[in-house]
């Protein structure tokens, strides 16, 4: 991203994410949130048919029952500071965060770190359920179009999402309720900067009125989302 | 209850919760899950008025927010085996859970372990959000109606609930992830003693269109909802 400095933030808007009409999925003996605790004797790779923007899964009495699909981006962030972080970590650089809020219609917000960002991404998932439990979700290619801008001078300190309907913050740690809490002070943080809340009012409000979405508990670091209705913060 | 036994299971379906036109709800620098990371100089104490079936929550800027009501039974639950439970604490007995799924027109399901069940309840809430994070939700007394029954010589592993949509296991533990992962084992068990899965089967169906609730992430032990959808287990 020409222009990018370190202490900026980089906007990017999904604007569309096509698939095609296959996806894959599997579960292995060596990984997962339930590793151990549920019995498998060899990697079980799914292939899943998409038609009219369902998923088929076939259960085990043999009836297809169909799964809506939501495609999003799985891995995507800039370089971190100092740091060689492989692709399957997600941190304050974005990375693997398996956010489902990373879709089209939506506005992501990274931190810069290094000049020109070094902005990638990968990953694509048609669907996924909270957690990501046997560690894949439906896994496709993709065609993406993106739209990059930028805020100069003003960093955010862990990755954001903006939707028509909500702001939301995406933190990854371990365990998962450090996750969440940083999540939440980032949320409250916002709120602050850019909703004029008092931080003791936007904790009130989030412990009445707060979303918080688990995106992963398989990745090197679990990710959270946390989420605040638009319509609170007039 | 009459007639229960340990290793029944005890049904609790709600058919309704009526609150006044007021709740209270606080934050104190002393808990909830950010204490230390917000400032709180002193517990602070906000009365809100409940109209319409909105929550009335006035933001820092003056204006008027409104939130949806959505009445639940925080604490609910049945003697333990054993031992004295404090009511704050949640568990396979129940206890305080902070689960918003036990609400008009479901059914809580909970393992028997003393003749009678000892069942009780308390803590009602107008609404809450995921984690409930500042220790508080919108609090109010109550009028609850319940009926009960009994599934005889078969007891769940920890409670579980029913709605007109979706099944869910609530799991309670520490770190949060053992909780989530508690959750989603119990899931599979139901999905393959009464709907006919393969446990690699709800394994990865689970890890496509599994939804997941932080109940909260307050109390002595944290609290999961998983849940799917039974369009899913035809």
């Amino acid at each position: 991203i020409e222009e990018a400095k370190p202490g900026d933030t980089l906007i990017v808007e999904i604007l569309d994410i096509r698939i095609p009409e296959i996806g894959v999925t599997a579960a292995s003996p060596d990984s997962g949130a339930l590793k151990g605790l549920v019995e498998i004797s060899e990697i079980k790779t799914k292939f899943l048919k998409i038609r009219k923007g369902k998923v088929v899964y076939e259960t085990s009495k043999g009836s297809k029952v169909e799964i809506p699909v939501k495609p999003f981006i799985g891995t995507i962030g800039v370089s971190p500071e100092i740091e060689t972080i492989s692709t399957t970590t997600p941190g304050r650089h974005g990375g693997n965060m398996d956010c489902p809020d990373i879709c089209p219609g939506n506005k992501l917000y990274l931190p810069v770190f290094r000049e020109g960002a070094l902005f990638s991404l990968g990953n694509v998932h048609a669907v996924q359920g909270d957690g990501k439990i046997c560690g894949t979700s439906l896994e496709v290619p993709a065609h993406i179009k993106l739209k990059f801008d930028l805020i100069r001078d003003k960093k955010v300190n862990w990755p954001r999402v903006e939707s028509p309907e909500e702001i939301m913050t995406i933190c990854s740690d371990k365990p998962l309720e450090d996750a969440a809490k940083l999540a939440f002070m980032e949320l409250i943080k916002w709120m602050k900067s850019d909703y004029n809340f008092w931080e003791i009012d936007a904790y009130i409000l989030l412990s009445l009125a707060a979303k918080l979405n688990i995106a992963q508990i398989v990745n090197p670091l679990y990710t959270v989302i946390a989420k605040i209705s638009k319509q609170y913060l007039q």
